[in-house]
Parts: structure tokens; C-alpha cells; sequence
């Protein structure tokens, strides 16, 4: 394996542990970590079911060839990361494990891990798969709305699949660092439980509220700034969040259970006009607010 | 009444009807009002409970008097603006009716109208009591964040009370589009109804979503950049919602029992594996989003 040179966001410097990647999906997400990994001197290979998105990272210089629909030219790359929706990477890794058997680290960035980690293991891989999930990103979606430094600061979880090597989890805590993210290593199980309350929830109360004023009548540009801020999220992608949703339902049912018994004691509150009630409702988000 | 020159957000200059107001409260929203009318030259009157604000918006430059605890000094203002919770302008109004005999205009600057419009009629005040909701400002509070622009580019809606005159109506007109704002009428109901949705409900979400979080254990430090979005009117002050979700809650209640009731059938479809269904509520918060 070899090298190319990179600087750390902290200003040292590191060899950055491999030369060429496959990113497999050129939307937000692959989009940008095609273009932070081109500017770090790594040579990318892209693939995407967009043919604009490939004809655009490829007139960038981000990619410098494409991976074929077979997965044609696949074995040149030392990293392959997927970066499709999760189902999708799901049902890729087959097809990716016969065509990438020399890569030394296949990864993904989808928002749920355990059922890709278990793919991956099944497919087998595992010594050489470790899923990754970067927190960050915005309700946009495609090339288009890809760019770079899109990781900077933000924290990316690791999950290495049962049997996945060191060089395999150093690897892809390289590839994260080199573009700016601080990584946490965390069972895939762990993750999906997490995720669905800090960010699953959240998608879904803000597509809700979104679907609820649609059929009240009410367009975006009535809200003030903070309604804005509250359905923002309810931009994101159906195709990406569809089937993040589908995955981690039995993490995700509990979690919306719970937000409806909240928001349905606050409103009983309201309705017998019980103000030290309604004062506690807003004093315990604004305590975790600032907390 | 006498005229100070200003310069009009469009870049045209009309006389400000007014040369003396005082503002009642200076927290994020009075504060910041009374700093955009002292730089068009008004001469600012103000109060606060908080004494350390008054002091405050004196070191700045802001107020150049305060009004005393009795009101004293209210008579000097051709211009009255309550920004206050909405139920202590409600109190608060039988006084300033006594204290400011001559004044021309009576405003506030809450996120409920009905109540406070009533109160004023009831004070005797209507001819010269147009309700004013600015759709500015975050979530956070007083004076300390309080900022010249805060409305520039934010719609006003502006509530007269019955027998309110075409000049009071005028001056309030000329008071938000002197810092920015954009102005419309609307009856204090329908404003109302209208807020439960676009305003009052997002802020409910953003506060149970937070409660939530709080109870699972999950700092704010865990969410991406979507979930802060999503919880940022979490951190809104609870002395401030408390009174405009419970003058509200005949038109806040159905609001969020709709919102309940959509979260409850994403669980359900979630529950019962209903790719159609999930897919189908992520597109519609996003054909919202889009239009």
C-alpha cells in the first residue's frame, strides 16, 4: 500500500495510508468526500446511477475515472466507500466483495449500521469492512449540493464488523481524520439505538411538522426564522431517508412513541390551562438546551 | 407631533411620524427596537423589571430616560410599545392607558393578538391601539441579545383594535417599515389561528423533541447539524411561551393533536414495514419544503 502526503486539520501531517478510493455514490455525502480525498492528493474513482453526477466530478478533477456499472475497475482502488442509500449499500456489498477482492477497507457513510455491518459480515468481509457514519450533511441532496470541507468538525461513528483487522479500523480512522472529522468507535447496535433519538427523530418530527402545516395551508415562507430553522430537515432526501427509516424502525417506533406521549401532556396540559405544566414543558427543553 | 428624518430599508426617506416613543421591556425584541429607533434618531424612553437591562440600554446610548416603576414620564411618548409576555401587556395596559392620556399610538409586540386587543378596547384605549407581532428575533433572551437590524426583512403583522383610527394604523405602519420590516394587516383572530401553525406548533415540537432527548439521556453536544436546527427553539424562554401557548391553546390544541396524529401513522407504516407509506411522508414534508 501506498502513500500520499496530507496535512491534519490540527496542522501535523500524516501519511494518509492509501493512494487510490472507490467512492461508489457522488451525492452530498460521497460528492464531498471525493472532493476533500482529490484535494488531499488521493486519486478518486467514482461511480454514481447519475450520469450528470459522474460527467460533473469528472469535469471538476475530482474523479479521474469511472467505475463501470459492473464494477468494472474496482480492484484499483485500496479503499471502496459506499455512499448510497442503505439499502442500496446493503445489496451492493455482494457485488463489491467479488469485484474489490484485493481492497484493503471497504466502508459505507450510511445513517444505520447494524444491518450493513451484518451484510458485510455475511458477504464476507468483515476483516476488511468497517461502516462509518459522519454527522453531518444537510437536507440537500446530489452532486450539486456536495462540496468540501462538508466533515470538518463534525464526528464520525465507526462500527467495524465482527472480525474486521486493525489496519482495517486505522484505515478508515485515517480517511475520517484527513477531512477534518474527530471518529468514535462504537458497536453497530449501540449506533442505530443512538441514532434514533439524536438524529431519526429529529428528521422525522420536522418532516411531520412539515406535512402537518402542508395540510393546514401553510407555506414555508410564512414561518419566521426559527419555524425555518424547525423544518429545515424536512428538505432531505425520500430516497435516503426511506429506507434509514425502514432499517432502524424497531430503534425509531419507541423513540416517536415517546415524542407523542410528550407532545400529547403538553397539550392536556394546555387544554385544563395548567400553567406551572406548560412553564415545565418549556423550562426542560430550554434546561437541555443549555445544558 | 414633530418628525425625525430616517432612511427607508428601499432606499427612499420618509418622515418617522414620531420623535419620542418609549419601549416597555428590553429584551431581544424591545431591545432591540428601541437600539434601531434611537440610530433613526427617535428619542427612547424605556423600562425593564430587570434593572440591569435598563442600565444596559443606557450605557449604549439606547434609552436616553427610563419610564419609573408607576409609569412616570409615560405622557413624554407620542409612541407606546409593550414588549413584555404577552399576559403582562394584558395587565399591563389599564396602566399605560392612565399614565399615556396624550399618547398617539399604543403598540406591543407579542405572538398572541386577540387577547390583547380585547384588553385594550376594554382599557378604553382602541381608537389608538394597533397589536403588532414582528415574526423576528431566536430563541434567545434580554437585553444581552438584543441587536440593531433584528427586523430588518421580517414580516409584521399588525392587529388594530376595534375603532382603531387610520393614523394610529399609519404610525405603527411607519414605526416597523422604519426598521426594516414588512408590514400586514390581519384581524387579531385569524392572526392568531394562523400563528398556532406557523409559529406556536414549531416551537412546541422543537421544546418536546428537546424534553425527549432529555429523558433518553442525549446531550445537544450528540446531534448533528439537522437535530440542532430541529431543537434550536428548545432554548426559546419559557417566562415568554408559557403565556402565548396558554392564550393560544384554543388554536394551539387541535394544532397538536394533527401533529400527533402524524407522527402516529409514520409509526404505524414504520411498524408494520410499509415502504409506500414511510417513502410517502418523507416526499410530502419535502414537496412542502420545496414550494
Amino acid at each position: 500500500m501506498s502513500t500520499a502526503a496530507w496535512t491534519r486539520p490540527d496542522g501535523g501531517s500524516d501519511p494518509i495510508p492509501f493512494r487510490t478510493a472507490a467512492v461508489l455514490g457522488l451525492g452530498l455525502v460521497g460528492g464531498s468526500l471525493a472532493r476533500d480525498l482529490a484535494a488531499l492528493g488521493v486519486r478518486v474513482l467514482g461511480w454514481d446511477a447519475d450520469a450528470g453526477a459522474v460527467g460533473g466530478a469528472r469535469e471538476a478533477g475530482v474523479i479521474s475515472a469511472s467505475v463501470g456499472r459492473g464494477l468494472e475497475g474496482l480492484d484499483e482502488a485500496e479503499v471502496v466507500i459506499l455512499a448510497v442509500p442503505v439499502d442500496v449499500t446493503r445489496h451492493l456489498l455482494g457485488a463489491v466483495a467479488a469485484a474489490a477482492a484485493a481492497t484493503a477497507l471497504i466502508t459505507d457513510a450510511g445513517s444505520t449500521k447494524a444491518g450493513i455491518v451484518r451484510a458485510a459480515e455475511a458477504a464476507g468481509i468483515g476483516s476488511r469492512f468497517v461502516g462509518a457514519h459522519p454527522l453531518a450533511g444537510d437536507h440537500r441532496s446530489g452532486w450539486a449540493a456536495s462540496r468540501p470541507g462538508l466533515f470538518r468538525g463534525a464526528r464520525t461513528y465507526l462500527c467495524p464488523a465482527g472480525g474486521a483487522t486493525s489496519r482495517s479500523v486505522a484505515t478508515v480512522e485515517a480517511l475520517w481524520r484527513a477531512v477534518g472529522s474527530d471518529t468514535m468507535l462504537m458497536g453497530a447496535e449501540e449506533h442505530d439505538r443512538a441514532m434514533a433519538w439524536v438524529s431519526h427523530l429529529p428528521q422525522a418530527a420536522s418532516t411531520a411538522l412539515a406535512a402537518v402545516l402542508a395540510g393546514a395551508g401553510h407555506p414555508r415562507t410564512a414561518l419566521g426564522p426559527g419555524g425555518h430553522d424547525t423544518t429545515r430537515l424536512a428538505g432531505s432526501a425520500p430516497s435516503m431517508w426511506t429506507p434509514v427509516a425502514l432499517e432502524n424502525a424497531g430503534e425509531l417506533v419507541p423513540a416517536l412513541k415517546t415524542l407523542e406521549a410528550a407532545l400529547a401532556r403538553f397539550r392536556g396540559a394546555l387544554a385544563r390551562g395548567d400553567r406551572s405544566a406548560v412553564e415545565a414543558f418549556f423550562a426542560r427543553g430550554r434546561d437541555w438546551f443549555e445544558t
